[in-house]
């Protein structure tokens, strides 16, 4: 079934700070535009569904952003722009390596005969927060890292369609790496109750539509020469790259990141019409620290290279 | 209906490190007892409650755990010990002031001239972060504070019955401030699907069963002595002093604080067996950064005082 996405967004109602984001995205697309830079949306993170208007309750997909934010620092290491669209609260680039951590277990007075005292972060810490700092500080001032954020699958699309549709003047330059975890279910606003739903009421029922599968507009009609990957996320191995493929016949963007819920951080596939590659990370690379976002990064990058090469 | 709490627990499973999480409670307790300090277990935070058992999806209510972080640290003021039970990446006391900030951002390198380089805070954040550090770390070398971390409903209902068990040898100086929001709703273990559920199936129908109140074998059974405050959310106001009123006719526990969505953060009502107090900030207050936990623990503890008294 072709999707009328003009017609769907029409009933998303427009979210808060919509214009300013928007304002955003435009102006540092045709900032890299006029550089010449090569730029990649990264999504990231679960999107929220609120189950009642005044929301108290929602739905959400399992997701921290650790795919996301770790494969926006490997793009960014080989000097693409990134539009890190992300969860609200999700793990960012460089912070996250902290994100376990506790802020005020890191720091402590520093123990200097100096007046003014001053609070430094603790030695154990040290090496690398430098590290990180180093980076961040550097992409910062380099304006090659834009975060926009959302928390509800409303905003989510919204932002998705204002970034595809800001990223089609600079055609084959721009990626769009889809990670996060959307939901494949809404609740229509005229169906949604205001208040909060009332337990003595009883056992509760919910009913959630179909978010329509937007990547087909999004290939066809908003970002049309753009390099596209999705994701697939299954707990059912059996399932995944089936579905792989049938995502890729039916909505003709590049390539499909098909992955198992409880191995992603050690192997992925990459399908695309003619190929099926498996990235993987052997125990002594896990134990080492290394990430698989690293590899993917690196072959995607490749590939898109190829791709605008030969157009 | 009466709860029978036991047989509800035998269909729950034992969460992950439950000993471990219940062994540190127990410790925490007998420590506080033995030196005569009063213990209250802040709840805060909201609780998931998984769709498939491999878990992609699940239900979530909404709370960044604003209400249980800030009200912690005013127990701490006042020498309470305070078991801290929350949510996983929800706010923390202390830490919670600097929550809406990248560490990153934070910090910098220091303008030294010796050869050790090392990172501080900045200036600008300085002053706000010496206060929270000097709190912290005198609250945890005390071992005043102690964090334990839920995600799951399950895990969270495990812990709250292990804590309130756990405080029915200090009787009277206890305190149960059950601030977390906890879902009404739960699907149990045998109605669940394993994999992720497919949304080429269509539409999501999802039928969740009543959890039975606990407040109910909590008062009775597990800490009959201790001072117990829940609290009840409500987005309609019209609702919220008949369920107040209703839950301690129900429950014959001390209070339930009531509150707005939209206004939490401004009024709260105290809502005793005799009594209905309001507890409210003016604008002046809000503007100067005063917030309502500070005025809520203090006329808490009083009436805490109070009964401590009269036992």
């Amino acid at each position: 079934m072709e999707v009328d996405s003009t017609n769907f967004f029409q009933q998303l109602p427009v979210p808060d700070k919509f214009t300013e984001k928007n304002d955003k995205i435009c102006n540092f697309v045709s900032k890299h535009n006029e550089i010449g830079n090569k730029v990649v949306l990264v999504t990231s993170g679960g999107t929220t569904v609120p189950l009642e208007s005044r929301t108290v309750r929602y739905m959400d997909n399992f997701s921290q952003g650790t795919r996301g934010s770790a494969s926006a620092e490997n793009f960014l290491q080989h000097g693409y722009a990134v539009i890190f669209l992300y969860r609200n609260r999700s793990l960012e680039p460089y912070s996250r390596h902290f994100s376990r951590l506790n802020l005020l277990d890191m720091l402590e007075f520093a123990n200097d005969n100096t007046s003014a005292q001053s609070i430094v972060v603790q030695q154990e810490y040290e090496d690398k927060v430098k590290t990180m700092l180093l980076k961040y500080k550097e992409v910062m001032k380099s304006g090659h890292l834009l975060f926009i954020d959302f928390t509800t699958l409303n905003e989510y699309l919204h932002l998705l369609r204002a970034s595809a549709l800001s990223l089609q003047q600079i055609g084959h330059s721009a990626m769009l790496y889809l990670a996060a975890a959307v939901s494949d279910f809404y609740i229509p606003k005229d169906q949604m109750p205001e208040h909060k739903i009332q337990s003595a009421d009883g056992p509760l029922h919910v009913s959630l539509q179909l978010v329509p599968k937007l990547l087909g507009p999004l290939v066809k009609e908003w970002a049309p020469d753009a390099f596209v990957i999705s994701f697939k996320l299954e707990t059912d191995k059996n399932l995944l790259i089936k579905k792989a493929e049938e995502a890729l016949k039916k909505y003709h963007h590049q390539l499909v990141i098909a992955n198992v819920l409880e191995t992603r951080k050690q192997a992925v596939v990459i399908v695309s019409k003619d190929s099926i590659q498996t990235i993987s990370l052997s125990k002594e690379q896990l134990l080492q620290g290394i990430e698989i976002e690293e590899h993917i990064v690196t072959e995607l990058i490749s590939r898109h290279n190829k791709m605008m090469n030969e157009k």
